[in-house]
Order: structure tokens, then sequence, then C-alpha cells
């Protein structure tokens, strides 16, 4: 294998330090994103990790604890597996009023081949004590966040049943290279169909628990805050953010773009982290009638699919197009999605403007 | 997905036409056989195939005859899949006397993700009808041999347990590209840990038989003919090429190298269709006394291990370095594997000669 080469400067840099960026819409065409267009998103610089002193220690709740190292876990039965990430706060520009966090518009998102074992691959050797159940990830990289929360690493549960889940894999290679720095080498946490936070990078550590974590990044943050109180407790309702919510985006034409009468193709990817894509619609007039588009490409369980649609505008003037995607659980795109603190989960129906010429 | 590079100029041609080429030894050092070195091997020449009117056509015992086209096809759920491929002649060279067909050195075999949906997928869809016994797999290449067999296709059947296995794949990508026309444009059948002869190219028809399948390709060439006459019959005993036998190379150093005194490493792959690899032994004093090296790098189930050894030689000299594969059924690479005279599975250990300078 070579070396992942650098970024691309295409990249849309949303803050600079820790460096989190995304990828224009318009490079969002190809149905694997190449990796130095993958967007990232972290909380802390980049650590610095040489494969040769690292390993990936495994206690807590097991009957054996590990220390394994690269080479080791290299070793291990490898499966590879396409799947799309996407961050939880992609799209959180879009609200109104601005939630906090990092203002991304559409580009967290990418689609990648991961390849390595699956996480119960090592709990098997490991040994899981009954008393355990949850298991804790744990990434190399740590700080305190611009609030003032504590020092501390990112690291994140996931229940026995998701991480025993024959999909969810610790990974070392993406796109058939090893990980590159910025996406988490040496190991990365791959949990297919759910958002970028349990994509822990640098991954460290995997403690399993006798009790559900409670740790920052698991109740504090990458859940769903609504705006107001209970009326009964007085305290905030919330619920986790977990698994991608159906979306549809438009990578082709851009927004703002002016088309040709008589031919135009509409093109962009879906994706649900709850079940395959079932259809996905278009409509030309800002939501009042829809009509099907085509399911395109390949069809991997936990990636996007690509979708495209012939147009021939009859009449010349603007245009309303809006997607929305459906998937196979019966889970819908909203025309709005709800407002939270947080920011997480706006996966409201893209709608671009285009001008038809005469 | 982009379009696939031509071929390296490096391959060496083994024959012009129709192409055969295989990939020189020392370059088949990467994990991942990038695609324009990776080997070719057909008996006719490719044929030119516009996916617009291709179709893939599954007749015979089935409940529903089917004709599905290139989108329909790449639509269905898709797996990746890094599989080793060899060819059932590679190292045929080496039999004395000569045994007839392509003279082939080491470099038939590589290895490379294949993406696609498993045979068995299409085989649903359509429905086996209870009389099939095999599925025989048509190539949209034909032609006449030399030895004038008539004209016809390239055809493989196999049986329907093999072909409605998980891992047998109808794969339209190598390497996260389109097939290349060389490699088998628009389909291409591939089954895990068989020879080469299985991987179908070019994929036209799918029929399901009730009888057995008694064609060129399957009777009379891919089987081991001995040297010699069965007494009681007067007929030649034969028997099939199914599986890939152990087989470990040496890709580093050369035949024929000149190393530095104390500091030597001694790589290559080994592979087994029949298991994993679970041991590779080296020796460095013709075959005499034997070590083990040391299993590394990704271990997929389908795919080649690469191994290293580090020597530190005490004494300038010749060595006659020589290696061997044995897999987890305890299948073991012969010193010399048994000629027959269509020279396939040659898989005697590999041996170089290397001179360690004073």
């Amino acid at each position: 294998m070579t070396r992942n080469p650098g970024n691309d400067p295409r990249l849309v840099v949303v803050r600079e330090s820790p460096l989190n960026a995304e990828t224009p819409l318009e490079l969002l065409d190809d149905y694997v994103t190449p990796t130095p267009l993958f967007y990232m998103r972290s909380n802390f610089p980049v650590p610095g990790i040489l494969a040769d002193s690292w390993h990936l220690v495994v206690d807590g709740e097991v009957e054996r604890p590990l220390a394994l190292s690269y080479s080791e876990l290299v070793s291990l039965p490898a499966r590879d597996l396409t799947v799309t990430i996407e961050c939880a706060g992609n799209g959180r520009s879009y609200f109104s009023p601005k939630a906090q966090g990092e203002q991304w518009r559409y580009g967290a998102v990418g689609n990648a081949v991961w390849t390595g074992t699956p996480l119960r691959t090592i709990l098997e050797i490991a040994g899981i004590k009954p008393p355990a159940v949850e298991v804790l990830c744990v990434g190399a990289d740590r700080g305190t966040l611009p609030d003032g929360t504590p020092e501390g690493a990112f690291e994140r549960s996931l229940t026995l049943e998701t991480a025993t889940a024959p999909d969810t894999l610790l990974a070392w290679a993406m796109n058939g290279e090893p990980l590159s720095p910025a996406h988490g080498y040496p190991l990365r946490l791959i949990v297919p169909g759910w958002y970028g936070m349990s994509a822990v990078k640098w991954l460290t550590r995997i403690s399993l628990l006798a009790e559900p974590f409670t740790g920052f990044y698991q109740r504090e943050r990458y859940v769903m805050v609504p705006d107001g109180r209970d009326s009964e407790s007085g305290h905030t309702r919330t619920t986790p953010v977990t698994r991608m919510a159906p979306r549809a985006l438009i990578t082709s034409p851009v927004d703002g773009a002016r088309l040709e009468a008589n031919r135009a193709r509409i093109s962009g990817m879906a994706w649900s982290g709850l079940a395959a894509v079932e259809k996905v619609e278009l409509s030309l007039d800002g939501g009042a009638t829809w009509d099907l588009t085509r399911l395109t490409g390949p069809n991997h369980r936990y990636a996007w699919r690509h979708w495209e649609y012939d147009w021939t505008p009859e009449t010349a003037g603007s245009y309303e197009v809006v997607v929305r995607a459906t998937d196979a659980k019966g889970n819908a795109q909203p025309a709005q999605a709800s407002w939270n603190k947080l920011g997480y989960k706006n996966n409201s129906a893209h709608r671009i403007g285009v001008r038809v010429e005469g």
C-alpha cells in the first residue's frame, strides 16, 4: 500500500483549529469519495501516533485483558465494507435560529471502502464477562472544549448488541490505503448506519463496562435537546443521536445554475442509516407535486445510492427543485427537520433554485 | 468511478494474440495488485461489448428466465471481496519435460478487490427448478483453438453448491473501478479459492442444467491428465482442476541477487484455495533445514498473505533459498509437483539462488 495523499485544497474549512472541513456539494458526485476530499471533523487536534509504540488496550469486564499491536490487529481476519458516514451536525448551518456547533453546510458526509476486522472478533478473543453491558471506545484525541468542559478524551460507548454486530468494524484502511492521520490512523471504529460521532478515530482503548456510560460525549453531546422544558419535571428531555436519518442531496446542477431548455439531468445521492433507500422523489415546483427519480449505480447496504432524473423543461423561468428520500421502513425525509439546541439531524429536504433559459 | 488505466508496459507477454501476459515477480509485492499490473489470460480475443446493448441471460432450469441489463445488475445488493486469482497454468514453464500450454513463469497470479452481487441473488430471482444440478457460465469470448477444437464460447459450469455459496460473485468492479475490457467488462464470475479458469470473463449467459456439463473447457481442459494410461480400461484417468493448491513465492530478493552480509530481509506472499495459510517455512540450505517466517499484513479469507523473514547471514557465499506454504487443513506445498500433460498446478516449492558478499 502506498501513502495517503494530503487533503484536497478544495475542501471548505469550517474551523481552522482543530481542522474541521467539508466537501463542496458539487464534488460529492463520485460514488466512492476520494480520501483527500473526505470531510474531516474532530473536537481536538490530530494526535501524533507512531504505530510501533501504539497498542489497542482491551480491558474492563473481560476474561483476558489485551494489548494488541498494530501488526497483530492488521493480521486478524479482514473485511471490506463500503459505508457512508455523515456528521450528525451536517446541515446545521441551515437551522434557524442558529444552533450551536460547527456551521456545516451539506458536505459533512462521504462514502468510503473501509477495511478492518469485526469488533466482535477482538471481544471474542478477550472474552466478555457477564456483567458487561456496554463497550466504551476511547480515542487518543483529548483536550478541553471552548465552553470549559473538563479535559478528557473523546470517548463513546456502544451497547453490547451494536458492538457485537458482524458489521461493526475496527478499520485500519480507507479506500485501500492505511488510514491517514486525519482520518484516524492507526485504527477507527466504523458503526455502519450511524452518524459519524460513533466512528471514533485514533482508537486507543476499548473498555467493557458494567454500567451504561455517562461521559460528556454520550450524555451532553450527540443528544437531541428540544427547545423547551419538560412541563412536569422541569428537566430537558433528551434522546441520543444514533442512526442516520434519511436524506437526499442534489449534487448537479448547483444552486443558482442556468440550464438550457429541453435538456436537463438532475442527480445526486441519498442514504438512510435506518434501512435501504426505497425511493427518491423530486419536485420542480417547490414541493407542490412530486415525481420518482431513478436509483442508479452500486447498492451497498450501508452506503448511499445515486439517483438521477431527466427533465425536459417546457417553459423558461425560475424553478425551485426539491428532493426527498424515503427508506424501506417508511422513514421519510421531512420538508423541515425539528430544530434542536445542538443542531443535529437537520435532514430538511434539499432545495435549490435553477433558471431555465428561454 | 473513473476509467480504468491501460496495461502496464512492464507486463511480460507470454502470447501476443490473444494477449496473454504475466506480472514480473518483483512487481507482485503490493498487497492489492494494481489493475494495470494484473495478469491477463484468455483463450480468445477480448470481445467488444457495449454495456447499453448487453444483457445477462439467465435461462435453462429456472422458473423465470431473465435478461438483466447492466444497470439492473449494478443496482443489486453489492459486496466487496478481496480475492487472489491464480491461473491453473501458473508455473507451467518450470515443468520438465515441457507441458503443453502457455509457458507461464510465476506471475499469472494477482490479488484484487472485487465488487459484485452474489450469483445466488440472481438464481433466487430466477428461481431454481428442481431438475437443475449445475450452473453453466458462458463468456462472450469464442473461437477455435490452434489444435482445431471446434468453434465455441469459453464456458464452464459450477455445481449448485458452489454456485449458491454466498461468496461466489458476479463482479462488475475491480479495485474500485468498473472492470476493464481485458479483465471481463462488463461482468466476471469470481469463485473465491478457485483457479482462474472459473473466473469466466465477459459473462453473457447463465444456464441451469439438468445434467452435468461436458463441454470442452470442462472435460478436455482444466483437468489433470497423468502421464500414462489406466492399465485396466485403457483410458486416461483425469481429475478436474478446482481450488488453488498452496503456494508461497519469494518476491524479494530476486533470483541471483547479491546481498550484503549481516542484513537481509526475505519476503513474499502465500496462498491456498483450500484453507487459510497457516505457516510459511523458509530454507537457506536448499531444503535441508527449515525455519518459520512471520505472516504479516492483511488477512482476507480468500486472499494471499504476506510473509517476511529477517536473515543475518554469517558467512559469505552462495545460498539456495526455498520457501513452502502449509494451510490450516494441513495441505503442504511439495518440493516437486506432479507432472501432468496439460501442465496445471505446478506448485513446486519456489527456490532462488542468492550470493552474500564477503
